[in-house]
């Protein structure tokens, strides 16, 4: 099964890919490892889920927003690699929360991303090494940002 | 001389290695270059070593908690690649420290690890390219989180 | 044009190389990528431009303490490389802002660094991937730290 229709099967819907935020590129490819650009949670109304998690947003919403996050991530892979086909497996996902001093489960909620990649991609080439990590702010107080790196195929 | 047998030398115990905090695995292969997963100051108690350096704990316990976290990620290392030997050398290392806002000793905070790493795989092969960074917050507020990249050979 | 020329032509004064300033290597060289360490905005007094985004600076001092920062990169990258004529391209850049609680404006800070690298190394080859990241704070108060990772030639 592509990818592609096991998204269909998920019934998940892929935001836009986002706009540019500032001076870089989406996605840089150097052999076969393509480094994915920090993305936030965009929504497919192109809207941002924003708040700090442990205030304005609980562990769910938190984990919603890692896991919108997700669907962001792959409508650019899906964008710049023609299909997601294309994606051999993820290889390493940095994640940050954005939080108060005292939120302590910042991989319950990038969980939210990376249990989407295991159901889309499977559970040997969609769970890769992993990173989470809370700050104190984040980009236009978006409430979680992850930037990765996937094994692709030509 | 093994690095098992330096370990001995130095009379370094590793802690067990850290069990899941999420979805992920512990390191990805890609080619010559393996990525490990963001580790924390695990005890070999099982705990991790918690606390805001600045606050709870002063710069020689973040230094030692440094440390642990890189007799952490020699445990994973050892476990996910049958044995130490098979690391050539440390590519990359991020190192978090999870301190108020008014603390500013990040690297010698990193150093913890870096010197451990020095001391069992040599200057040349041990010492690698870092960055060290404040965070207002860490996963169960453990003091340090740091992820690697390294060389292996087959 | 080599790119020493051309930092010439753009009226660009490189700071020393900066010292150490912990266990860790400027840059290591694994295959045609040079990783290359966490930089702060060190001038050519010898200084880093240190403080908070959002306090003691605003977002043009941040803005300009990002740039100050590429500059640095470049010089280690000459000192390193011998050339910085050995540049490919820039594939992945990793900046964080220290920044107060409320600074939203992380990748107009960035933008600093990642325009002069533009500037410098071109459109196709000095954009990369990036991710730009808030924080409490960084090692000596320094206003900004990038890490970055560059395609090299032999």
């Amino acid at each position: 099964m592509s990818i592609e229709a096991k998204l269909q099967e998920l019934n998940l819907e892929l935001p836009p890919p986002p706009p540019l935020g500032g001076v870089y590129k989406p996605i840089v490819i150097i052999g076969n490892l393509a480094f994915v650009s920090g993305h936030g949670p965009l929504k497919s109304d192109g809207h941002y889920i924003t708040g700090r998690v442990g205030a304005e947003l609980d562990l769910d919403e938190g984990y919603q927003a890692a896991r919108q996050t997700g669907l962001a991530l792959l409508a650019t892979l899906q964008q710049q690699l023609g299909s997601l086909d294309r994606v051999k497996r993820i290889v390493k996902s940095l994640g940050w929360v954005n939080c108060t001093d005292d939120f302590l489960q910042h991989p319950q909620v990038i969980n939210g991303y990376s249990e989407l990649m295991r159901d889309v991609f499977g559970e040997e080439n969609g769970v890769g090494s992993r990173s989470a990590i809370g700050t104190n702010v984040l980009p236009g107080n978006i409430a979680v940002e992850i930037e990765i790196a996937v094994e692709i195929t030509d």
